[in-house]
């Protein structure tokens, strides 16, 4: 325990994100000072928003070139130099891309133990209350509506879909790839799959939801949000979410169209939301998503790489699309 | 009582909007069937949505050329075959740019005889409804949010503004020229008004909210809706009313920067709304309109023009932004 592998962002990527960015690096295993955890990651967590953290101040300020990359992640605590927290105690924490970690006891959040430990980064984390939240509280499904869910193979994306089901809608998901489609319908129960790659988002969703649709969680933002927001109908509710279509690049020259005319005239409403805004309400939601596990109505989807030196590899990846579920890197 | 002029759409336009699209004609003054009002117009509603409506459908059916053009007025009723209206009553309908007009009396809404008339169609009418329950009841101004409205000396955007202050808010308009500047400011008490045309908006809003901006009442789109939605404070709200820089011409090629993006980090909230959707309330916020007016509180706005020929130019003035409070004609 002398050496703390690190993986650094090497620079500000303006346009598509490279393993080339990122340099391994061999730092020392910090000493915790009073009110720090030094903490040993466990499973780090590879989410779109970390791209957009490159991008400059977003909910969380941006990360600089130079420094530790940063991201969440399941990490034990080696050593605690604050009260509540033990040696040997499982956090959530942004640790960024590191074997060892001080970090301030005040953010981070003591887990409970359980197998499997990667449920923590998916269904029972950031993923899995964004699916609840954002599509319970802001898209407010009701039995019979339709929904469509971007990103659909994604982390959220298989979850957003299970609990519409759950809640007696026609569920549709785009998702890239005949693969991941078949999986959303034949696996999560999805009634419908689009893939964006293979046809026209649009025409496929006329095809998909002939009664239009009323609620849309949106991952993706650009063409696939103009795309739907031709076909919501009146009074619809579209969730946003996330815009991963914008992270990997320069900042988009314009909006989708319909923006805001149909807004007006289909009386849409827009909501952005992060799930920090439902803090106190996380534990309510993780009983009922752990009755739904439980139960066998949500199956979970993970994605789980080993090895920190891959990490770079695995967010490059995550931005093409080619992860289904929840990805995550497992520590060596 | 033979001649019946109208004017007609000659041609739905692809561009510009002007005179030319438009002819005044003479028909015969049509005969009511059961269940219809022979109705003659007295004042004619001049809207930004007038335009819209050539587009194709909105919440109403699209404008065909080689009709009577589409419009709505405050018209007395000369002839009642539906119980419940009588000879001399004063309706709201939708009949069209003409002397006289045979209206189901199912759309028609009777209104209280009132001084000045014109009231009718500007506080308490679409207009001030529009204000009001688009900016109570979507954008929820607290006491000390910073407001910002678009179109600010238009019919809406007078009384939204007023509505703002009676609230306690800080309030920006945006207006093209100098003397609407002026106007909003020296005579109706907003705090600050931007001339879109000599400043740019994104720059200029930056000085005059300091804190940020937590309502934007948005009547244009386009360019402005861009600039405000960088100035968003988080958890804002955005009402949606019209998007009046993008009715007269070809549909817009892109929308705004920063959808979703945007949305999601600060967590706003988009919301369209038309008038028709609180009818269930209209009567109550008339009430209290009404006690704004009668006490001083809101200073009514109107740009009454003359002859129903004349209606063409109204328009095309009024998209052109030359009206200051609520357009109309009255008809001769």
């Amino acid at each position: 325990m002398t050496v703390n592998r690190q993986i650094l962002l090497t620079e500000n990527p303006s346009g598509k994100l490279a393993e080339s960015h990122f340099k391994l690096s061999e730092g020392t295993v910090p000493t915790p000072k009073d009110g720090e955890l030094l903490v040993r990651t466990r499973l780090i967590s590879l989410d779109a928003a970390n791209r957009a953290w490159m991008q400059g101040a977003t909910y969380r300020a941006a990360v600089d070139a130079g420094t530790v990359m940063a991201g969440g992640s399941v990490s034990e605590v080696m050593e605690a130099k604050a009260p509540g927290f033990a040696k040997g105690d499982l956090v959530f924490a942004d640790t960024g891309w590191q074997d060892y970690a001080a970090v301030p006891a005040k953010g981070a959040q003591k887990l409970p133990k359980m197998e499997p430990l990667s449920h923590l980064l998916s269904v029972y984390g950031i993923a899995g209350l964004t699916a609840y939240f954002g599509l319970l509280e802001v898209g407010k499904p009701k039995a019979g509506d339709t929904v469509v869910v971007s990103a659909a193979a994604g982390s959220v994306g298989t979850i957003v879909g299970q609990i519409a089901k759950i809640k007696g809608c026609t569920v549709i998901g785009i998702a890239g790839g005949a693969a991941k489609c078949k999986m959303l319908t034949d696996e999560l129960g999805f009634d419908a799959a689009i893939d964006y790659k293979a046809e026209p988002v649009g025409k496929a969703l006329r095809k998909a939801a002939p009664k239009g649709i009323d609620v849309y969680f949106d991952n993706v933002g650009g063409d696939i949000l103009e795309a739907v927001l031709f076909g919501m109908n009146n009074f619809g509710r579209i969730a946003c979410c996330g815009a991963v279509s914008q992270y990997d690049g320069a900042a988009p020259a314009h909006g989708p169209r319909g923006i805001p005319g149909l807004v007006v005239v289909k009386r849409l409403t827009m909501q952005g939301f992060i799930v920090m805004d439902y803090a106190d309400r996380h534990d309510a939601a993780l009983n009922e998503l752990q009755g739904w596990v439980n139960s066998g109505k949500i199956k979970v989807k993970e994605d789980i790489m080993t090895g920190l030196e891959n990490t770079p590899k695995a967010l490059v990846g995550l931005l093409a699309g080619d992860n289904v579920g929840k990805r995550m890197i497992k520590v060596d």
